[in-house]
């Protein structure tokens, strides 16, 4: 990843940098590398996937992160909070071009169509987000987003890694589903952590979400349970920006009630069934390190 | 181009067609075409080609636009004067994803390395003018980024063409420096039009590029014949903000000196070159159409 702002603008080089020494779980090209060894993939084809995967990742939270107003990710400052918009808009442009150029030294081309379409879904994703996700209460829009905006990288993260292996089609699909359970898990435990999570550890402001009139799962099944709470009607009309004291209660009652336990019981069922599809791969130090990943993504600082 | 935004959210849809509504002289198309057109290339896969170099310029204009602020492009309204900031930003990113997937459908991977190489170059290149082009009067600084901002597409245009043909090396190589010449004059014709044109054809205020105290080769020359005008070092030192009135006065002075003919005799001389680099290519009317699209580069509206 380094290597990729060799002889660009000084300013170019400052920004990639500090975005890399910012870290993260790296836990996508973990993903990547873990899939591919356990296929016998080729080693500098899976660190280049790995790291094209992971700068995509970094461009798409650049961009997310200027949309947003966001001054932390991660606990760090965000570019924006450093660096003017057209800095930080230009910055992720650069590092979708690295990212891609990273995917097509791979030399496989469905592995770089996949990362078109990927970032294509990504986008919309959010795009949807931003217009029309504000008080949408229903679990089927829900599964949408969260596949848009996360599993979906997840899946072509897992999937891309077991394509440049020498195996057969439907091994790849396994897989594929493998990294799509795990990023609606991943997805949701961060919905959760969202409520649960201490502003210092999750780098947001807790209930940040719903203040922003976006329900994710603890919220929908607080729903479901309390369908006369006196304040959701706030949510789903659309009028949470008028009503911010009501949702600052409203997320200490979510806080405290079964909803969190049952969105992550969600979580870790999805978790075991992307443990079970591992069943009929090689077995081995990458296999375990994908189940512990696994577990680890139900296991997060809840 | 149009089928792209199928399945996509709405509120992109509409943002799409207004690009593509808003149309342009789709320059770098037509290279694309004419060259693998005159080199026997695929049909299908040049248009592919072509709309994935038009939609990559595209997304660069958007992103552009949103940072300079600019209300109108070709005379239309932006999208950032329409759309928020957020809105600008994503349609951006998903017109690079969707051009990305374009390129990845010509089966070509050299094409995709150089897509994803040409728009690191321009994204470069943007983040240099943004924090290093202010007063630096240097022809070869000019160069470099006229071919980072514009001759590097071109360069790919024609090039990417060539490499879906059936031709050898030696072809390729001379169609792509027939596209960075062109892209060179294209770019130096543009930068005369800045002074030259009127705002309802530019679609941007008359001298908006010395006003924002960056030196285009009109002004080289003119500060190259008339070293001691007093108002030159309000560009050189960077007060040029604080001395707008000069500045619109030396506008009006180059715009009336022989530093127009100048740099429109650099741009020609790079467009004789080109046609003289269709000597070897086989006749017929895409190389009279390659002709006449070199000739009409320093014909437009001067």
């Amino acid at each position: 990843m380094r290597s990729q702002s060799n002889d660009r603008h000084p300013e170019l080089v400052i920004a990639l940098n500090h975005l890399i020494d910012a870290g993260g779980k790296r836990i996508r090209p973990a993903l990547v590398l873990l899939t591919g060894k356990m296929l016998g993939g080729d080693h500098d084809k899976l660190i280049t996937s790995a790291a094209a995967v992971e700068m995509l990742h970094s461009a798409t939270l650049v961009h997310d992160d200027l949309i947003d107003g966001s001054l932390l990710r991660r606990g760090n400052p965000t570019l924006n909070s450093h660096w003017s918009a057209a800095t930080t808009v230009l910055t992720g442009d650069f590092i979708f071009a690295q990212a891609a150029k990273l995917a097509a030294s791979t030399d496989c081309l469905p592995l770089m169509k996949l990362f078109a379409e990927t970032l294509a879904m990504i986008v919309n994703g959010e795009l949807t987000q931003l217009f029309s996700s504000r008080g949408v209460a229903n679990r089927e829009n829900y599964d949408q987003r969260i596949y848009a905006k996360t599993a979906s990288l997840f899946e072509m993260s897992s999937r891309a890694a077991a394509m440049i292996s020498p195996v057969e089609q439907d091994v790849v699909e396994i897989m594929q589903r493998f990294g799509r359970n795990l990023g609606m898990a991943f997805q949701i435990v961060d919905d959760i952590l969202d409520f649960t999570g201490n502003q210092d550890s999750v780098g947001k402001p807790v209930g940040s979400d719903l203040l922003q009139g976006l329900i994710t799962l603890p919220t929908l099944y607080y729903i479901q349970k309390n369908p006369d709470d006196e304040r959701i009607p706030h949510l789903l009309n659309g009028s949470f920006l008028s009503h911010r004291d009501e949702i600052i209660e409203l997320v200490q009652s979510i806080r405290e009630s079964d909803s969190i336990k049952m969105a992550l019981q969600d979580a870790t069922k999805l978790v075991d069934q992307s443990i079970d599809l591992l069943k009929t791969m090689p077995d081995g130090e990458e296999k375990q390190g994908l189940e512990y990943m696994a577990k680890f993504i139900v296991a997060r600082e809840i």
